[in-house]
Parts: structure tokens; C-alpha cells; sequence
């Protein structure tokens, strides 16, 4: 057991088909933050104290992810924003369609008690917009169960 | 254009096949904090100022994600945690082959100048451990550019 790190999610990658497109959905239309490209390969945005995102040609993932690549169904994942209110969950997903994203629900309030809606990026990746009234969100963007 | 929020991810959520096991994996292996678990259902985990990292059941998935699942390939994805040396690589990435990960990728000094490994977890969800001289770690565990 190493001593040196704490577990942490410090970046998530994204296999994307077409990086210009993926980084004018994340930049132009959500409002990252570009940080550095390499045109065609990869493209890293940032937003606020979150993880980097990088949106990495998904035929170059194989040569280190090794099995990887899209199929028939989505990937069984979401990058999801918390928010303090139903209403800004609405904002988010209507944001999101401005941007190209397509939808899969519409924000609604969910049997847990919370209201969420979901839409896909240009490459079928979830994003989940959630106002959870059991949590709260600090200052850094962190999440924490009330 | 809403003016609310500013893009972030707050939030990563993963489809997994058994909660229980996703669960020992993150906290009893990887040393992540557990924040509040529905058995069978979903379980909700922390480290430091990182996102909320949800394990959640894949087949209560589609309800609220549309047409998600696993195929006969690995999500073309990463979750990543960057680190300050190429030492604190190879650490993080022993310590998750001991906690039950499977090894994709060595530690190997890649051609765009950094150390990377990458392991998959119970699920298949590849995790890349970084070490990139070109960014910088702050204290809140954001990365920049320098």
C-alpha cells in the first residue's frame, strides 16, 4: 500500500470522434475553459476547481486503454452538475440543447426526491444535471450529504 | 443562454454491476470516502475536493440515461488521477492492482513526455494515473497548464 497519494479524480477523458467538434460543444456552448490542444488528438477544458476534462481521439485511446471504443449502446457513465435548485437544472439542460447536445429526459422530479435531467454530447456521453436536496455544494465544488 | 451556473463537473457516475464489490474496490481499495449507500442500488463516494463519484446499478441506468449499458467493449473513457512524479504513478498504480483492478497498460514513459499507467477497474472503466510535467497540481487538486 503506498503512503504517497490519496485517491483522488483529478481528470476524466472522453474518447471523442471529431475533437474540433467536441471542443466547440464544451467550450463555445458550455463554457469551458480551453486549456491546450493538439489539433485532431486532444483537447483539454477546465472549469472552476473540477477535474481537467480532455476530449482524446478515441482511435488513439487503444494503444493505452487497450479494449476501448464505442458500441451499439452509450457509455454506462454520466459527468453530472450538481446545482442548488429545480430551476437551475432546467437552465443547464436547456443550455446544453442550445449547444448540440441531444436529449434523453427532460428535468423531472425523480421518485429519490431530487430533480435531474439528462442530454447526450456528440458522442453519446450522459451528462446529468441534478438539484439533490440531500446534498449540498461548498464553495470549491465539492458535494457533501446533508 | 442561462446565466446561473458555470459548467462543471461535480459529479462522475458509473455503471456497475455489483454495488457491494464497486464499493470495497473504491473505499476498502482505493481509500475513497464513503458518503451514503442504497445496497443493490447506488452508492455515493468523495476524495478530497474531487467530484462525487456515484456507483450505480447499470440496470436501474436506462430510466433516467436512455440506451446505456456495457458491450463487447470497454466504455471509451478514463478516469484519472494526476500526480507529481512518475514514482507516485507506479505506487498508485500498484495499489490498485492490489485492490482487485486489472492491469491495462505499465507505467511507461510515453512519447508526449509524461509517465502514465492505466488499470480497470471491477467493471472495465479504465483509471490512468498521470504523471505530466507540463501541468501542475494546486492544492485544491485542480491542474494547470505550465
Amino acid at each position: 500500500m503506498a503512503p504517497t497519494e490519496n485517491a483522488a479524480i483529478t481528470a476524466v477523458t472522453l474518447g471523442v470522434a471529431d475533437v474540433a467538434a467536441s471542443l466547440r460543444f464544451y467550450v463555445d456552448g458550455l463554457g469551458f475553459r480551453e486549456i491546450s490542444t493538439i489539433p485532431g488528438e486532444i483537447a483539454f477544458v477546465q472549469s472552476g476547481h473540477g477535474p481537467l476534462l480532455a476530449l482524446w481521439n478515441v482511435a488513439s485511446m487503444p494503444g493505452e486503454y487497450g479494449n476501448v471504443g464505442h458500441g451499439p449502446l452509450a457509455p454506462p457513465m454520466s459527468l453530472g452538475q450538481n446545482v442548488d435548485s429545480a430551476a437551475a437544472v432546467r437552465d443547464l439542460y436547456d443550455r446544453a440543447l442550445a449547444a448540440g447536445a441531444t436529449a434523453v429526459t427532460e428535468p423531472t422530479l425523480r421518485e429519490w426526491g431530487g430533480t435531474s435531467g439528462c442530454v447526450a454530447d456528440p458522442d453519446g456521453f450522459r451528462w446529468d444535471f441534478v438539484h439533490n436536496p440531500g446534498y449540498v455544494r461548498d464553495a470549491d465544488g465539492s458535494i457533501r450529504s446533508v
